[in-house]
Formats: C-alpha cells, structure tokens, sequence
C-alpha cells in the first residue's frame, strides 16, 4: 500500500508538470517487480493525437522494453483510467490499475468519462454511435483469417 | 449502403495486404463526407507497440489533417473492432463504424475480443483486472484539475 501510495504521488506528480506546461493533467506510471518501467502524460495538447492519453503513452512506452505482453505490471495513474485505457490494459495482460482522482472529481472539470463508460456498457444498438456488421468479403480469395492463421503455422 | 460495401471492400483489402506482408489480418478506413481521410493497418507484428491496431492508426493519422475532433466520421473497419478502439471512437466524436467480420468469425482463429467486452461489460469489482481507487493527494499543491481548468481561462 505504500508503495503504491508513492507510485501515484509520481503519476500525479507528472500530471501537475504537464497541466504546468499547458497540458491535459493526468500522468501515469507502470511499474513491475516494484521497478518502475514506463512513465508518460497526456500528450493531446501537445500532439494533437487524441488517442496520446497518459496510460495508453506508458504502454506504448513499456511496450518498447517488454513487448506487447504486460503481464505482471500495475498501472498507477493520475485519474480514472477512460474506456480506450482501460480496454488498452486489458489486450497487454496489464493485472492491476490504481488511479487518485475520480470521475466525480473530474466531472465539475469537464475531465470526466463517465458518460462514455454508461453510453459503452449499453447494447450495441442502443450505443449513441451507429454499429453495423456488413458481411461483405472479397470474392475469389480464400479466407482472410484462416488464411491469416496457415500463414502463423 | 452501396458505399458503405465499398469502403469495407477497401478496408478487408489493407487486412488481406497487411497479413501478406506478416501482420494481423485488419484494415480501417476513416471516411468523412464521402472522402476517405484515412486508411492504416494493425502494426503490432512490425512495431511492436500493442495498441498499434488498424482503427487506432486511422484515427492517429486522421486526427493529423482533421484534429482531435473527430465528429461526421465513420469508420470501416474489416473486423469487429476491439473495445479499446470502440471507445477512442467515442472519444473522437466518430459518429459510426461499419465492420466485415465479426468476433464469431474471428473465435475460431483467435481474434475475438468478445471476451474483453464481456469482462469490461461486469461491475468493476468482479472484472479480471484488479481496479482501485486511492484517494492520494500532493500535500501543499492547488487542486489539480481546478487548477488546470483555470489555466485554460
């Protein structure tokens, strides 16, 4: 608990250095076997990228020293991780997230996600995006995922 | 509907591509007022970085001659898209996606994410990845998002 404790003092640490500079303020650490692997910030401001999220830099980051599997790291960050992190750290074998600032303290800021997290845990159809599954495919070619698989061996 | 097949076609064709030159089997095209604005493949085989996914990249790479607002975009993806590109779809403002091959299609051979959106769907207390919250704050420091909300005037 302590530890993580002052694992996220880093992460909220970063996120007061990055609103400082005129960035969004949220920081994230990912740390494994209690060392520190990835530390990152929401980039938005600066790049321009939506995506350039705090924890989804910190696993593109951890990524370039440990490969696409996280398994046994723990994200530590700033404020409650959105859907697209979340789901990020879900597909790498991330195990664990902690997070200081809530979506309630984030909402009166403009810098809450919640909205989206209830929106996404509809069905498909009663999502306030349009999903579609067209069943197209390419004639005269063998299948595209058997194929992809043979391939694999 | 006759375009929506269209930009799918090219969509499956990047992921029929992409597979031939050894990556995963998935193309997206980003569309906006009947132009295509972007086309990317899944990158994961040749960079390594794991949210290097074929939406994620359509998105990066439309976002840089449109912004971080998204918003009148659809996208065309040849499979389901994962939960982590759902939702920075959602972030974006991208209004719909349209996909070619389902999860069912891709279960056989591995590339379903039904299972992440069933875990991502439960109460965060019985998701796979442990989730907490910790209330820590930097002593001595203004609020951290009241303080950047007023730096933005």
């Amino acid at each position: 608990m302590e530890d993580s404790e002052e694992y996220l003092r880093e992460a909220i640490a970063l996120a007061y250095a990055n609103a400082e500079k005129g960035g969004r303020p949220f920081g994230a650490v990912i740390v494994r076997d209690g060392r520190i692997i990835a530390k990152a910030v929401n980039e938005i401001s600066a790049t321009g990228d939506p995506t350039s999220h705090a924890e989804l830099n910190a696993i593109r980051l951890a990524s370039k020293s440990l490969g696409a599997d996280l398994s046994g790291c723990a994200v530590f960050a700033s404020g409650h991780p959105c859907p697209m992190c979340m789901a990020a750290m879900r597909l790498t074998g991330i195990n664990a997230v902690t997070y200081a600032y809530s979506n309630e303290d984030g909402a009166p800021h403009g810098l809450s996600t919640a909205a989206i997290y209830d929106d996404l845990a509809k069905p498909f159809s009663q999502q306030s995006m349009e999903i579609r599954h067209l069943p197209v495919r390419l004639t005269g070619r063998p299948d595209l995922y058997a194929g992809w698989r043979q391939r694999q061996g």
